[in-house]
């Protein structure tokens, strides 16, 4: 647990207050920047690890398209630097290195700057900062840490595969951000098999790990949302950014756009779901409750006056002082009535129970949803 | 179950991640096309099954409309061939594939692409993805699966019932989706007789299956609401389109823009009557327990106590080492007295709970709601 | 049961799935029509009950507004005729027979077509369709059965009260829909009155009934709201519309729009109210429960200890064997001492839950909301 | 319980159905209107009981601003003379008499019409009708009952505080408004003092009563908001009104509006503490059941067993009659050895319970919010 | 709790009802004003301490940018000799004093005012009003106390740090904002440490504490979102100031916007994560309450009977009189028998528990989170 406060420690952002605005304050504990580069053009490609930056004025000349991916953001120098190559306002290299900036989209004039959050692989929903600047001809990106989804557009670039080598520096922005965006539905789809195991545990077996676990995806879902909606709105504003973005791009992101549409809708679901769900984990617990409180009823109430009977013939009052203390001690049949009576007064009691249906065994057992082929993802 | 998790699992979409945009990625498990022409003027009709798509420019030459259906989504190839027929733009052919999307409606100049979601048969609510295109005297629809609520539709056609074969193809779009909007109606008019039955139940057979049927009931109307909201936006553009929709076809669309309406109205009202419900149901639950309690408390509270007493008197001290020694047994009324004793106790804790009303006959058996005839369906 | 559940079926409109749009297809159930018309100009009026249609005409050029009402709408045949008589659209007259829409303003041009809904008598809130159509001169109604809230206003025209024999056709569409708006101010006053007894009743006399009433009020507020929603929407629309209705008749609009609003103000502040009565009542059966928990285990806990002490001075252990069986029993004052210690354990007892404050008489007899003139209509 | 009612009765407006729109009908239980003028300049001022009402048209000459407050509205034939001196429109005279009106804004060309709602003194919260009607150079002001908040503004005006003298009829019906509004925050005030006790006693004193109260807080939160949100719509509209405001009152009026605002604000705050309180509040008595339960199975676990023991050893089983039967009764240790049996299952259930918890003295106690000077109003 | 209460009570505004407005009444118990002046230009800074206000205007005339802060507000005649100095309208004078006021920005043509609400420090969310006058060459801001958030800013201001020593008043009057907007995100850190421990707290220990604290993080969050949301719209307003903001500062304006947004939906995150916090404690505390009922059910149902059975043979039924009177007491075997009856209905309950799967250790114990490294704050 230690760990994992500590953990989160060195992610949150070390705000500043009373900072001088457009100070650029690199988080100590964040990674030094690893730079990589992939030129490329409709015939060839060309990949640069730690590229010497002094180049790149070149590169931007040979190459239609040159992407500049810097992984790591904790070393102050390095970003001014690359601030002053590609021109980006020192506005943006702050919102770049606070790393937990909602999506947006900033027009710059010449630069755009979109910044998109990336779900990070794990079980639990976290999302790291990517921060794209698209220019003329070029795209840098800039990531919290190494490994991100985007291998599959480098493979794409790198054997021409689709149309990517063919178009200008738009389109790549645009495939960086689709492929951002189509890696929430795996994320979800994970989820949705989860709620389908919750919500039969909530049902058949409800443990008190239930509610832990709904409170868990009630977390993830709060995450995704807090990373979609702001998506939403940075993709809604880059549809309408004609300056930087082409036509063809534009009705490609029209498309992205209404998947982050559709990721928000089974979101919003999701959560109407785990909101069902605890309800039905609650209802489930009461029910449990209200089956114990019935055996121990049951049990007591035919008992204890039963029990009151054999106190009663326990008791030692003198028979022979007097003929009035106990005389049914003495009788021929005593106990074999007594017993009669016993068993009369359980019986009387079982009828009672079984007239108020409390003696029907546990429906629990019977009530499962028959047609549980539904799924809340249509 | 596990038919059901696999059943799942083949529905869902495989959702390309880092695919290049544009690629016409058919699911494996998806059906192969079946193709079923119907082409009718104000005359005649013809229906071709499974048509060369060569002569299908014939065809389009020869009748006023040709209705072009195709069931299965499964052949890339086919797809990409109807695509060039039809000159189908490829994000739209993508997103036929992708069998999850919302309803909406895009126009791509000379075709109006539509997709609507059908409810598919069943108890559980499930919804088909059904896309069409509209050009200029030709609507292609798309289906999942064979099977559909547009057999009525067809059959219009072939007998000549209405007007349908005296208009364009614009009418014959607005009739399919028409027909796809109404089909909700008799599933929310059977759910609407299930929350009646419910309601019976959960007042006064509040059982534990009660709180899986209301999550049941939620989740259908959730897939009901994904399916409707989407819809209305849809047709909402759908009657704004004065390029692909004649006049008088509007004036009927802005019927089925109403129906929509009034489908979501009717949701969102079971969805609160499900709601309440619940609250009828949990109280019910802890009505019950109080119930189950009261009987508890009642038999121990009287019983404890008595046997408390004849625990005294079944005390062995012994009488004969001196007359402080259970005196009370020697006495010739002591057993009497005793009887009586205890008879006074019960009946003063007797007259305690009648007088906190604890003795009343369970009125959960006459609280009937009086006024049953009411129904949140007005 | 088995006739609500009948009667609920013939309510419910035959939703026509692919049919021809435009199909004049009446319910079976429906009642035939039964004519009446109100004929009257500043000076005099005229009623006929059946009249002959073909005489409409002649009425029409007689007298300045002409007030034709239709009670049932179960022949097709009587509603196409006065469709042409009236020139009413065949998409209007659909509407008509569907009987489940909401309330709205539709303009076809020459005709204004409005649909409200007006309350029915009953306890339980139910909504009958009520189709107005005004012409130049002329007012038709369509009801679903007889017996309606006009009958003061028909009044009001025989005696010549207020200004409506003065003022023309929309005028007396105006009093028709304001007549109706307002019925629902009596229904919402009684309703009013039963949430007061239901609010003492939840807070002093918590039956399991509570639920149930709850639940009713809920759903009866939920039909006033989707009629009444609705019905604001076609006012707001209706001011608006300075073809069909002069200023001086929009100016009394305006007020009838305001009483809507008022009226959904007044149903949102009782749902909230009610909303408060549930979770009053949830927790008066949960202080119920720990009221009759506390009893339990008040005697419980003191006499199944002392019980215990009973039980082993009535153990048999033989004291003869040897002095370390149980010589209690012999002692002299054995019994006087074992009555001191279970009485001295019974009292620590007793002064324990006093300390706990369990042993306060129920407070719930006292806790009546002392400012009860308090009520949420101000 | 029956004066309540019928008071209730009373006070609510007699709707019309089906009346003549336009027609006054005053209440007969309202009181008979009671009279009184204020004419004032920047030099004097005068003041009339009862005036009558031919001078009006004199003392409008003199003054430069009338002031005519009429308390009481049961008497139709003053209003509607009151009506023919003033200029004011029927429809506006019946709003006035219409007592339960939402606070609005209407312009009546050379009359602007103005409803609010002022707090009647009491504990719970009760808005009384005021209706202003501001002409050229006169402010008409109708109460339901005698006594209001307005006798500061009255004591500005005889002593010529403020600029009130020096202003004209708008500004005076800014500070009528402004007045009114202000009256809320004391209310309020008082309100946020309750619920700080309530606060505490939920945590600490979780009494049945507690639910009563906090539905008691709702409800009158309710009629807070049912009151002073379209009392802001109203303030934004009358400040849209450049016809009948000067712009040096209008200036003032957005300071007004502020203060509606404002006051939402913390109506909204305290709904939503109210009913974090409730949240608070059900988890004391589930923790409260909790605690009671844990005692009774404490008590009851430990010596249900042990009697259990007893009850073995208090059997008559004759050891007279075989060796079998029960020879522990005649060994020499029995007694003892049965004692330390029974302490050490008493013992290792004892330890069984503080291991799991449950015989920490109840934490409740210590459980006080100790950042107690928190406080929602910021 | 005294001394919170008569905190509480000083704090609140006392609210004028029916004053003259523009009346500048200072509450008696804020502090008496404390002056302080920081005149700055590129290249030198001066600071006064209670600088005698006629030398003001000379001060502005020598210095670019002159900011007085006034600590306290207690004292009307200074402030308004402020007022004439810095030519401030009346109505922002009072609002001024009025210390609740909402943050909010209006424009005096000649003067820009702006409220914001500093957060104090300490535990409970507290707010201080901070006005803000900027003028040309001058702000002037008004706290309650001394005391605030700035002084990193004055340090700026003195060293030259950073561009505000070369830039305007308006950009000064950023900084100001921005710094109280900024010191919101180091009180959320902290409430996000909390609200993790109290996730712990409520899954593993849910004692009694943990609703309160859910309440107190409600109560915070509350009064947050008051102080925050009234912040956005009024920056908001700033950013379309395009009078008195420059263009580069409005771009800064921008990104203190950005925060702003930020920061609320951090808190509106942070509520719902409260929000299923409460879910799952109270779920916590029924399974608790489940856990003890199945202890005492247990143990009561298997002991119950078997006392049921020691008290038969404990009866003192006279074997000698008749051969039917338990003449099992007689029997060789009886106790054996007896024992091993009792034996084996103990393990058939024990069995009968176990199938149905209450003998289960408590699996509270193992429901930990397992992903418990996920985090709302992504």
């Amino acid at each position: 647990m230690a760990s994992k406060g500590s953990r989160h420690r060195n992610r949150r952002p070390k705000y500043r207050v009373g900072e001088p605005p457009g100070t650029l304050k690199t988080d100590p504990n964040a990674l030094p920047p690893s730079l990589h580069i992939i030129a490329y053009g409709p015939e060839s490609y060309r990949e640069i690890e730690e590229p010497n930056l002094d180049n790149v004025a070149d590169l931007r000349k040979q190459w239609p398209v040159v992407w500049l991916n810097i992984d790591g953001i904790g070393d102050a120098d390095t970003l001014m630097r690359l601030g002053r190559v590609f021109d980006i306002h020192r506005l943006a290299l702050e919102d770049l290195v606070t790393v937990h900036q909602r999506a947006k989209t900033e027009d710059y004039g010449n630069r755009l700057f979109v910044i998109v959050r990336m779900l990070e692989s794990g079980e639990a929903a976290h999302t790291e900062q990517l921060s794209i600047f698209l220019g003329n001809g070029f795209v840098v990106t800039f990531q919290e840490h190494p490994g991100d989804c985007l291998d599959p557009l480098r493979k794409r670039i790198r054997e021409g595969l689709g149309r990517v080598r063919t178009m200008g520096a738009d389109y790549l922005a645009y495939c960086i951000i689709d492929t951002v965006v189509d890696a929430f539905f795996p994320y979800l789809d994970d989820l949705s098999d989860k709620l389908d195991t919750l919500e039969d545990d909530a049902l058949s077996r409800p443990g008190p790990d239930i509610a832990a676990r709904i409170h868990e995806a009630k977390r993830n879902l709060l995450v995704l949302r807090r990373a979609m909606a702001p998506m939403r709105e940075a993709l809604s504003m880059l549809l309408q950014d004609t300056h930087h973005m082409t036509d063809a791009t534009r009705m490609y992101l029209r498309d992205c756009y209404d998947h982050s549409i559709m990721l928000l809708d089974m979101i919003e679901s999701y959560r109407e779901l785990v909101g069902s769900l605890l309800d039905v984990y609650l209802s489930s617990v009461s029910n449990r409750m209200n089956e114990i409180m019935k055996v121990l009823t049951l049990i007591a109430t035919i008992f204890i006056p039963l029990s009151f009977l054999t106190g009663i013939y326990g008791m030692n009052f003198d028979p022979e002082v007097s003929p009035w203390n106990m005389p049914e001690l003495q009788m021929r049949y005593g106990y074999p009535v007594f017993l009669g009576i016993a068993g009369a007064v359980a019986a009387f009691q079982l009828f009672m129970f079984w007239r108020h249906g409390w003696l029907s065994s546990s429906p629990a057992k019977k009530a499962r949803v028959k047609s549980s082929d539904g799924d809340a993802a249509p």
